[in-house]
């Protein structure tokens, strides 16, 4: 018996046969993302039931030097979890809400639970888990933590770094690191749980975790505005921090072609706005306070902005059925531009003060790249977080049109290196940027990441290849 | 000429001779702390001028194998900056605003500036740098950022940690990682800062950062409520995040024995409530939206609070002066407390549900241990974080009290252990707390503090004997 199927035979009497796949239809869902930009390999599927389980699993891989990739929900975007060889292990089955804490006002979950049933969970008891993304009835709030995950709550929340009070981790020779504590406050030491978070999986395999809990809203407003240029959105969102503070729950930006895809491909939607303007913003203000008057604050924050000339028109919605078909424009998009076409996609943020010079900047670079080209940046603007995406021209053929992804990434993802941006804001490295680190970032740090994986991962069992680039690394992994 | 010799010959003709300070006046102040737990030694204190000084500094020291401790404005509380022998790296010459961001709502300051002018360059910027605590007129960044640091404003704003978007760092061999970034979203491989917030310059040494600023609250109110017991202190708490949501800036506790050691020790400061309550909680309202009236937020929250009789009777300020005169009863509270003998103190955090829990078990513990001692458990209650000091039973001689440290270390740590709470909570570890790490701390979280200590200090260069207790240590660090 090879040594491959020595580690199956012990993985399938512990954890149970039916919990071992191999059979390529099986295992064929665990190897590709939804995006398609990458197709996997695995040796298995593991589904381990609990903690000890997947801290066996990782001590049998680590015996038999296989590689493991954890996966949650697989809705990553950047090859994070996709495997190159190795065993998957899922972790769908530690799905449970273990507790809500209302006074301390904390959630604890195991990493296989689905967001959308976390913020269920908080809300039944009362309460906000803020952390939201468009996969969230599918994504596993693990795969949130190892990706630092960000979303449309960030504005006011963070990101999903920002939320985690504590973890329970399992290393790479599967020791159990239990940091599960609810703390506010806590120096006890380093602070070993931002080691895991954002490391999608390199580090150690997150298995549980407390959470924040916030206030609910009582009262929550969506508006719509139209805007001369991306600087007056810039003007406005200044305005609207400044006025409304932390009351300003998102504020997400898209470019006028943007709202005409969601217009033509979204069923249903209508026009918000009687006229046409260069930019429109979607602004959430919400409150938990008994007094606050969120349509109020909003139509006395835009009417401010109006006699300042920052906005040029503007919608408030007066219902939640309103608040719904307002966000709904914003929400479309992504699924509006796929129907349009192909798009080559870049997730980047710049400091906020120069995002107008960046979407002008990049826009006229790519458009002179390629006649017929058309962007559609969009994004989590408040942020300084956007999708900087290119939507094919018309009639260009699909294939013709990826093929050209690298040639534009160097493009865009160079003006925001020259701004001191980041190349990857809030869906994480993967694969798909791993050898992009190696051209943008700063070899200091570039060493500090590969000592760290060294230290914690002596043997690069956990997800190798993935978010830490090697030097002179040439790259198999580009997008197909 | 000796290595030491070769050292300091070196660092003078690099940083100029008066920048190496070497006569026993000289280096005294940066020897001792302000609580006199521990008397450190050097060889010399370097006043680099510039991050470049910094990092020829720390080479120098590496190449010679001696250590260095970085050091602030030295207002450390747990012999974090005293140094062991060394040389004693002072920040103090990097004390710089280097600019503010009014649109990305950032300051970038070197680690040497001194926290009351980030709050001031911040306040002449329109914004708010919300990070504050006693020492602010002598604390420098670099501190607050290497330990954490907590403080009045942690329950609407966090720790140091959440504070800080970038860093630029000195590491132990003398390169600089510079990760000086201002992003609101960077998931552009292992987000590094995190090493080194907190770390006490065990792991890399702090020259520059960027913070994040905040809209300044236009209107601010402060309360003062009479409570029968800390449970009800919890139950206004509850009630009061839940109602006011972000605009609860400060919530505070103290007993009644600490409003009487103010009242008897700081002058002018007057009884605020007529009654006699079992505890005392200051409440801090503020927002920066316009419609904001915090003074009826305040007695709005408050009212409800009473009519559910969770709250005895309150002060709500009516004015600046009375927010301040109201404040003022709790920031005297540590000086009233050294004025009536002496303490000894445990800075110690649990999960806000156990507050109350905690108050009383320790506080019975403590109390049955040695008669006639004084409980006065104060501090930032909404954070879960409890100065549990301990004050000298009348009469009894200032030394042989001191000499029982360890002793009721032992049974407030049990107690805050057992309950799932941190024994270090927003001042660090340093030397005072070690070793009551390697007591408390989970096997695996010490090993990894280990690892990430060889990682990036392999040599022990960066201040050794701090924070990481080694594996069977025998301290010889005792408080004096």
């Amino acid at each position: 018996m090879g040594g491959d199927e020595a580690l199956l035979a012990a993985l399938c009497a512990r954890l149970g046969p039916r919990h071992v796949l191999t059979a390529p239809e099986d295992v064929a869902p665990y190897l590709d993302e939804q995006r398609g930009l990458f197709r996997g390999e695995a040796l298995a599927v593991a589904r381990p039931a609990d903690t000890e389980e997947i801290a066996f699993a990782v001590r049998a891989c680590a015996a038999a030097g296989v590689p493991v990739v954890a996966q949650g929900g697989n809705t990553g975007l950047v090859g994070g979890g996709v495997p190159r060889g190795g065993l998957v292990l899922s972790l769908a089955r530690l799905d449970r809400v273990r507790a809500v804490d209302p006074i301390g006002a904390t959630i604890t979950v195991e990493a296989g639970a689905i967001l959308a049933e976390v913020q269920a969970a908080a809300e039944a008891a009362g309460l906000l888990f803020p952390l939201s993304y468009a996969s969230r009835g599918s994504a596993r709030i693990g795969g949130g933590i190892a990706t630092n995950a960000g979303g449309v709550a960030v504005l006011a929340y963070g990101n999903a770094r920002d939320l985690v009070l504590g973890l329970e981790v399992v290393l790479a020779d599967g020791r159990v690191w239990d940091g599960l504590r609810s703390l506010r406050k806590d120096n006890a030491g380093y602070d070993l749980k931002q080691l895991f978070i954002g490391s999608e999986g390199t580090l150690g395999i997150v298995t549980a975790a407390v959470l924040k809990l916030y206030p609910r809203p009582r009262s929550t407003t969506v508006a719509f505005a139209g805007l001369a240029s991306p600087a007056r959105a810039l003007d406005l969102f200044a305005h609207l921090r400044a006025r409304c503070d932390r009351d300003l729950t998102a504020y997400e930006v898209m470019p006028p072609f943007g709202l005409d895809l969601v217009l033509r491909h979204a069923p249903g939607t209508v026009r918000p706005l009687a006229g046409a303007h260069g930019a429109y913003a979607l602004i959430e203000i919400a409150s938990s306070r008994p007094e606050a008057d969120t349509r109020a604050e909003t139509e006395a924050a835009l009417a401010e902005a109006m006699a300042e000339g920052i906005v040029e028109d503007a919608a408030v919605a007066a219902s939640e059925a309103q608040n719904r078909a307002l966000w709904r424009l914003r929400e479309s998009l992504p699924e509006a531009q796929k129907r349009e076409g192909a798009s080559i996609k870049h997730d980047v943020s710049v400091p906020l003060a120069r995002l107008p010079a960046f979407l002008a900047e990049a826009a006229a670079a790519c458009e002179a790249e390629m006649p017929g080209l058309r962007v559609c940046a969009f994004g989590h603007f408040g942020d300084g977080n956007i999708h900087f995406n290119l939507t094919q021209p018309e009639g260009m053929a699909r294939a013709a049109f990826l093929a050209e992804w690298g040639r534009f990434n160097r493009i865009v993802h160079d003006i925001v290196h020259a701004m001191g941006g980041s190349i990857a804001a809030e869906h994480g490295v993967g694969l798909l940027k791993r050898d992009e680190l190696l051209r943008y970032g700063d070899p200091v740090g570039l060493d500090l990441m590969r000592r760290l994986k060294a230290a914690l991962d002596p043997h690069g069992i956990l997800n190798p290849g993935k978010v830490v680039p090697e030097a002179g690394m040439e790259s198999d992994d580009s997008v197909r």
